[in-house]
């Protein structure tokens, strides 16, 4: 669990603009109380119910199996941070677990909002394939556990809003783009018009950093899963290409001034330092625009999605090994950036004048 | 004409605080009609009148000798740039013409807002010399030309609050610990109760760039020089004194913050496309700071006085030798900074863990 996923660092996977899709199923226990009215003892009963079930799933063999209560807060924030458990889990007391598979692409947690929730995770747009693993984990769990399902409202659950299918489907897309020539707001209005919700980097109520953007559905009720996932990707196809064509917009008129935006993220992230987790982002989310227009090897968009998960507080604090305060971590946090932007060269050739010392294919001459 | 003076760039100077100091005397001819009273002859016949004498002060040996009706407004903007005319005379029609020595020290400007107006600049802080060189010039020039003297009221001037001694003396100070400390505006309140004006880089009116301020004399009336000069000094030892405490008091509580902005500084200028003048002059003042609290070698500091020079507007074209657009202009303004901030390595040692490994004598560390 040291190292983060696969997924979260999009590795083999075309996430230029979508970076994960992430599906969740909320299940609860018949006949029993939702966690957030049960008393200790029948919560810690469902957790014992329920967690030996999961760990027996084929897929978690060698799982991180963890009660939330023996964990410290850093140690729960670590798992926030990587999106496998939610803040509202790392919060709960006694009963609540976390079950996550090796890749760390499946996280099932007990006793969050509801008795279970199932996660999956993907680098790049591929809700379906996520849907399609969690929809066998469900089936093989209702082969051991009964869950609360009524014939005209579905699956039951704590929350009203996840009422029915129970499922989030979600996408995190990077839309720098948008954001620097000012569509975003537009754009983003549109989703919401068509009932789908947008959202910052960790859910609801959180604002957005480093340009990423949560898009997923509102609605859990009165429309099958595979209508709301075709319904989500298509569009999250349409923000993804809109965002596509801002990028080769900007990158044919107004080259100067995005040559200039990643120019100084790269000098400002190589040497300053103290940098607090929210203008990382935003620095960080300029690289990686950079490397998909070319003013970096391609390679360098991993090396930014996993910076976005190391400078994160809880991250920076298991890097340590202890706890900092914030002040600390912003000077820790510097130190990380400039350390790994030192394998990084500069993203514009200094010598504007002379175009065959280009090294990139396309983005280092800023000045025509 | 085409490179800047010693004293524009401190060469020789203790100026990490003042950077320069400057006099000027307004002188005008007994029973002439001010410049701006006078019709277009007359202040040609001043000109006429005052040039020859002017060229023929033993220190005017192949001086720079121009009618500003003959200049471009980019090559008068150059000289305004250098504080060798002022931006009023600049805007003056037929009759004007400026006397420049060749080491751009002592400039002499006829038919600005007086008949005569005579400036001398030193680096660091040097009112005195600087004065006594202008008496020495004004004594010459009182053998060929007989100026507007009135018992009572002294020199007469175009407008009144140069009355008297017709003298302005001013030093312009580099302190940007005492804005990065919050305690600029105190200090300057104190200088302005005590009758002395603060001002922009380029005088009345104008903003202060690049954490430079002017300080100078209000009253020309009622004083002597030397008493006007005295207090003066003595003002502007104590604001520097109070800019060098700050400086050494973030050094000692803040070094953290400092080296962050001083890094931050030298990377955007290294990579940075884009530069408004604006923009420049606060990083430049940051590494010129770097270069007095020993982020980078001392002789820094003229490169940033230099530099300070060299991207103003009038100054890029000069160098480019064409009109250039705004938009041109920071371009260029980038690529020159770029480019000189190559020969110039980073302020801070990155592998903060390393003791060992730092190079400069001090301000390497801020990790502690």
């Amino acid at each position: 669990m040291k190292h983060p996923a696969d997924w979260m660092i999009g590795k083999n996977a075309d996430n230029a603009v979508v970076i994960t899709s992430r599906i969740r199923l909320a299940r609860n226990l018949r006949d029993v109380s939702f966690p957030g009215w049960a008393k200790k003892t029948e919560r810690v009963e469902v957790m014992n119910q329920i967690r030996p079930v999961v760990e027996d799933l084929r897929w978690m063999k060698k799982a991180f199996s963890q009660e939330l209560s023996e964990l410290d807060s850093m140690q729960k924030q670590v798992l926030v941070e990587r999106h496998l458990i939610s803040r509202e889990q790392a919060a709960r007391a006694a009963g609540s677990a976390a079950v996550i598979d090796r890749g760390q692409r499946l996280s099932l947690m007990i006793n969050e909002e509801d008795h279970l929730r199932m996660q999956s995770i993907r680098a790049g747009l591929h809700l379906r394939e996520a849907h399609d693993l969690l929809n066998e984990v469900d089936e093989s769990l209702e082969q051991e556990l009964e869950f609360a399902f009524d014939r005209q409202l579905g699956y039951l659950t704590a929350c009203p809003t996840n009422l029915g299918t129970g499922m989030r489907a979600s996408a995190m897309l990077h839309l720098p783009a948008l954001v620097l020539s000012d569509q975003i707001g537009q754009v983003l209005q549109a989703v919401s018009k068509i009932g789908l919700a947008v959202r910052g980097l960790f859910g609801e109520g959180t604002e957005s950093l480093g340009h990423l953007f949560q898009i997923s559905n509102q609605s859990t009720l009165g429309e099958s899963e595979d209508a709301i996932i075709n319904r989500l990707e298509r569009v999250i196809n349409q923000v993804a290409n809109h965002e596509r064509n801002a990028r080769l917009k900007m990158m044919e008129e107004e080259k100067g001034m995005i040559s200039d935006k990643i120019g100084r993220a790269y000098g400002i992230l190589s040497y300053a330092q103290l940098f607090d987790s929210i203008e990382a982002f935003a620095h960080i989310s300029l690289i990686r625009l950079g490397a998909d227009l070319g003013f970096f090897p391609e390679e360098t968009m991993h090396m930014c999605d996993s910076l976005m998960m190391e400078i994160q507080p809880a991250h920076l604090q298991m890097i340590a090994g202890t706890e900092l305060e914030p002040e600390k971590r912003d000077i820790i946090r510097a130190e990380i950036l400039r350390d790994r932007l030192q394998s990084l060269d500069a993203p514009v050739n200094n010598n504007t004048n002379n175009q065959a010392e280009g090294d990139g294919p396309d983005g280092d001459h800023p000045n025509e």
